[in-house]
């Protein structure tokens, strides 16, 4: 199950080739919204369902020896601070429940089966209404105080950009000045609808540039894959490998990074990322049963 | 053997409690030196030897399938630029022969002795002549595209700070603005000049902690032990963490976050790290036969 802040994805199967189930349920309370899903997972109950990954919107408690691990804490999302993803599922379906975070469960599939196979470590970035990052080292996720929340690295602001910025926490984070609302918000139409020449996207550029390279100096990831709505807009991705080149400038000195088409790519299992994150979160709870949830 | 841009630090033992022999190099010209410290281990290879690890400044080239494995690469330091420190050794030595970062290695010897026992992920941040960082996940070090190298992270500068910054790559990198050579030039006299009181600090603490919300943003270490030769300045550790309480603002909730005097750490190894995270190196060397080098 992918929990979004707009969708949740429910499917149910065994790999990206055999989802033989799969349905879309809309964010609404979490009363709602997890019975609905708990609902759907149960008819599957006496075919075999063998577990569940949930890969969620955050923040998220992942810490093993928390009595509230599994919980969603400080998020914005109205109605949704402290609840409870995995519970609801593991009572109700009797099989191990694992969580993480949407975007290290999108960094395991794309590890799993798409642009980052055999790739250590490996970030996946999403942009869109929110930034948001995952991380593996030696393919499995990475928590520790919390989990990555690269969105909200600070950066330098461009000297001619006066907008304030929009994340209600640190005003002019990396999220407060280049997610999707933080684009509408400066320049008053939603990013779509901002033709490809205009100097938004390059400022749009410039601010992702230095969020990659705080995440090439703090972990040197071995491939990144961006994802998210944004990176939809098709000259976006070459033109944040274009300004990271120059924010890098050959130091460290590096094969794998001066071959940055190679190293930045967009997800090659696309929107898929999500539920997919999920289903490797599923497969790798029945690999260590004694993990949280199991 | 610790290898410094000022010294060379040769021990031989088995833990930190038992280094029977040490010596300090002073760090010349790379054949100079690295014959000193091959005549230096030459001594004890009829007493056992068992296997040699290198915790050396950088960067250097970590990648198992590179021919040039255990090579510093491109250092700003004058006639280190391609140096293997691995081969001399493995050659005059006939043991294995392991190599990583200064900072990994301390990150290490921190994990296994000191203020990180038992925390995952662990990064440890030296702030002196340079600014840099290890960073261990599951108890081993992280490398990728190359290995972090923190102190080159872009972080907004303070409105009120003029200073170009002292990075020959970056100019205002993090250990352009921060690191002691960065202090010197910004206030005429050597850091340890500068009266406690005096601004430099609150600045120095302000920059550092930018840093350090960085690393949190992309990684969430459980815990961040800091250390290096500024870091002897008796006030500078309270002052960063409370920008860092500042810079985080409660975001995301984390009672691990919450108690910044055990989360941001000075090294219980003190300036031992160093040496005995190569002596960790050597260990780990021995259990992975099959590493590079062994």
């Amino acid at each position: 199950m992918e929990a979004g802040g707009s969708k949740f994805v429910c499917a149910v199967g065994t790999d990206p080739g055999d989802l033989r189930r799969e349905t879309r349920i809309p964010t609404t309370t979490p009363a709602e919204t997890l019975a609905r899903a708990v609902a759907f997972f149960r008819e599957f109950h006496d075919a075999g369902l063998a577990a569940l990954g949930v890969a969620t919107f955050g923040p998220v408690d992942l810490d093993p020896g928390s009595p509230t691990w599994g919980f969603i804490t400080s998020t914005p999302k109205p109605g949704w601070m402290d609840t409870d993803m995995a519970g609801p599922f593991r009572r109700a379906l009797s099989v191990p429940v694992a969580v993480d975070t949407d975007v290290n469960g999108a960094a395991l599939a794309e590890h799993r089966w798409g642009a980052a196979r055999g790739d250590d470590p490996v970030v996946f970035v999403t942009v869109g209404t929110g930034i948001g990052g995952g991380v593996l080292v030696a393919g499995r996720p990475v928590h520790g105080a919390v989990h990555p929340e690269m969105g909200h690295v600070r950066v330098p602001r461009d000297p001619g950009d006066p907008f304030p910025g929009a994340c209600p926490y640190h005003a002019d984070c990396l999220e407060g000045l280049a997610s999707a609302g933080a684009m509408r918000e400066r320049w008053g139409v939603p990013p779509e609808a901002l033709p490809p020449e205009h100097p938004g996207w390059e400022l749009e550029a410039h601010y992702l540039a230095l969020g990659l390279a705080a995440v090439v100096a703090v972990l040197s990831p071995r491939r990144i894959v961006m994802g998210g709505g944004l990176t939809g807009q098709p000259r976006l991705l070459p033109r944040v490998r274009a300004r990271l080149r120059g924010l890098l400038d050959g130091y460290p000195r590096s094969a794998v990074l001066d071959d940055l088409d190679r190293y930045l790519v967009a997800p090659a299992l696309g929107e898929r990322a999500g539920v997919l994150g999920a289903l490797a979160l599923a497969e790798d709870a029945l690999a260590t049963p004694r993990a949280p949830g199991g």
